[in-house]
């Protein structure tokens, strides 16, 4: 039966005088005075093994290690084994086209994306994804102790909620269609058919031509929709706990992927203590920051914005996260939820300089949506199958979105996005 | 502070002189000598709302009611609410195209997906969402409990890994890409990766022109990859436990959805008694119970086989589930790892009559899988993205697929997949 890397320091001071079979790939060769010691990399981390000649093994080829586990106090972990027999299972058919031990800022972002089965047996980068499965986990956790239901929507519609100049068209038999930019529409019919509580996480698109570090075309939303709410502020903390809980649950499942980065999550409470800034003052304040700094006035709530306020949120409040709210009717869809004639129940979250979270009250008053379709310029007739939502009875609700990329990105600090994504899509990558 | 239907047995056990308040929507009104019985429905269930005049209340309108709580045999759970005020929050604006609380049968397929926001709100149709969301939880958690990674891979791919004829074709920026028929390659890349174990639930694509009670264009792959086995037999053990895990969550977090459609999942044992029948004794075992009613011999294992299969499990194993493996390798792709000449080392799972699962072993050979391509008459040049992924060591592996639609559909007794999915996509159906 094979044991994990990680298992051998225990075997090794349990029952050292039976075999184990360790299974993984060659990080790296070394010799030294006739003894070679091959450090094996498995999903758990890594082994030393040591044999008493040289396996002629190159880099990356896939071995099968049989031999006793030893205390060791200079071998990673504690532990090694001293091997009887190496198999090699699976050989690199050509050179590789980089070293998978190195920095990958080495390597570079394109060649790492390039290579993603050689590129994620980089601990650092792998590091990344172990994080992201763990956002993952705690996002669904944490709604679900809330009464939230899993739901799984589909992401071919019929057309956008809002017109559609960033869809990305799909031929579906004889007829066109689109891929869903967010799974909105579906949330809300499922808080007014009684389910209430819902959460999603799945692919949503965006045909955007921007590309840069914080887009990506194809991203995984993290979405939420809640009834019964009577302001955004309740989603606010909603997203406060929410958050609190991830934070918590990387610093715990994570610390070594957090320490590959130099970095740690915020503290439970840094989440809670989130400030909320209206607008206009959080307008105000991004101003006066750029300004103190020789830049110029700032007139919405753009990239330089997002820094300088969670630059404020750090130094007045001592957390990265800030909310800035009560966005101005013209920002936002029709369907927001008014909070008077210019401004709506809305917001952003921002962490770490980026936002990573839209969300609001939604507007549940049929009539009401009707004078908002008409005041917006929108043509009732192609929204007729959002309005039908609000046609029998609907509570009134509202929900928001995590980019669940993004998330990962400003929790390692990552100069890209598209780091944060297995397999990145951009206007120019759609491979592999 | 809301309550909850659910939580008003207790309150009027515990604190009967405390206002509560309950929202929800209208699900029957019914009058008694001058006395207003309200059933209130909310996400938890139903709850006797009980007034001293006619609240003119039509049904589906939004309401609030405050109130005393009070025990009463008679009413639904053993308890009401004696109501002081009643608020509507929102009302139907049209009349209700049909009656939310009838028979699902009666109200037929088409008018039950055309109106999800309503339909949902039976809580017979309700079931069916709460069951898929179980078992979406338990594959998750079960599956990280076995040291598997949770992925989240691109569904848009520059070309489909066994050429293209049931694709949907997506216009991306200036070129053209497709919808993912499963993340296979994605998945094989990360066990490559040193992921070794991954997951994955997302939306998986076919373009069949198929409409039958089998089959969506779009539906939920809940899709596992392992690296590290030696034979098909070890995906099959994973999957017998990863069954008995669900079923065993959904007797459990489900009863009364179960209980609404009459039925009850499967024993644990059940799942892990599932025999495995190799594919030719498979097509003997269905021939012979064929013949035994008067039909023919049966050459594949079509859905007429998978009936027959699934009635002999029961007899003979007392399971509903079974195995059919050594798939000749015709029938499989290219990539499916050979048993011998003729077969391959993979299966299907059939469940209460259909197939819910393929899988099987990969080829991880570089050189094993160039030649099979070529001898099954591909171009290695357009499987270049593939083939790399095992060009410089990938561990044997191997994985499988459950239609997350087609297990709950089995689970409660459906009549078609689409009854199983919440906004299912088919040939003339891309709305809601």
């Amino acid at each position: 039966m094979r044991i994990l890397a990680k298992d051998i320091p225990q075997a090794a001071r349990e029952k050292p005088e039976e075999e184990v079979m360790v299974q993984g790939w060659v990080h790296r060769v070394r010799e030294l005075g006739g003894v070679a010691f091959v450090i094996l990399r498995d999903r758990s981390g890594l082994l030393q093994v040591v044999l008493d000649r040289n396996p002629d093994l190159t880099p990356e080829t896939v071995i099968e290690a049989r031999g006793l586990p030893a205390l060791n106090e200079k071998a990673p972990g504690g532990a090694e084994l001293k091997a009887r027999s190496v198999t090699c299972v699976s050989k690199p058919a050509g050179e590789l086209p980089y070293q998978v031990n190195g920095d990958p800022d080495r390597i570079g972002l394109e060649a790492i994306l390039d290579h993603r089965s050689l590129s994620l047996r980089n601990p650092k980068i792998r590091a990344i994804f172990k994080v992201q499965a763990t956002i993952i986990e705690s996002f669904s956790a944490y709604l679900r102790e809330q009464d939230f239901t899993e739901i799984k929507t589909s992401k071919l519609v019929g057309s956008g909620t809002e017109g559609g100049t960033e869809l990305f068209e799909v031929s579906y038999f004889n007829r066109k269609v689109y891929l869903a930019q967010s799974p909105q529409l579906y949330k809300q019919t499922l808080v007014a058919s009684g389910l209430e509580r819902v959460f999603e996480i799945a692919p949503a698109y965006r045909a955007e031509k921007h590309d840069t570090p914080r887009h990506l075309n194809e991203y995984v939303s993290m979405d939420v929709e809640m009834g019964f709410i009577q302001s955004e502020r309740e989603l606010m903390d909603l997203e406060r706990g929410l958050l609190a809980r991830i934070f918590q649950d990387v610093s715990r499942k994570n610390a070594a992927e957090l320490a590959l980065y130099k970095t740690e999550a915020p503290s439970e409470q840094e989440a809670l203590n989130a400030p909320a800034v209206p607008y206009d003052e959080a307008l105000k304040i991004a101003s006066e920051a750029a300004g103190a700094s020789g830049g110029g006035r700032i007139f919405d709530i753009n990239p330089e914005a997002e820094r300088l306020l969670c630059a404020w949120s750090r130094k007045e409040y001592g957390t990265d996260l800030v909310f800035v709210t009560e966005f101005p009717r013209r920002h936002r869809p029709f369907y927001t939820y008014p909070l008077d004639a210019a401004r709506t129940m809305s917001f952003d979250a921002l962490f770490r300089g980026l936002e990573i979270t839209t969300g609001g009250r939604r507007q549940h008053d049929y009539a009401a949506l009707l004078e908002a379709v008409s005041k917006f310029g929108l043509n009732p007739e192609s929204l007729a199958g959002y309005l039908a939502v609000f046609k029998y009875g609907c509570p009134p609700h509202g929900g928001f979105a995590v980019g669940c990329e993004r998330l990962t990105q400003k929790l390692l600090g990552l100069g890209s996005v598209k780091e944060a994504s297995l397999f990145p899509r951009d206007r120019k990558r759609v491979e592999p």
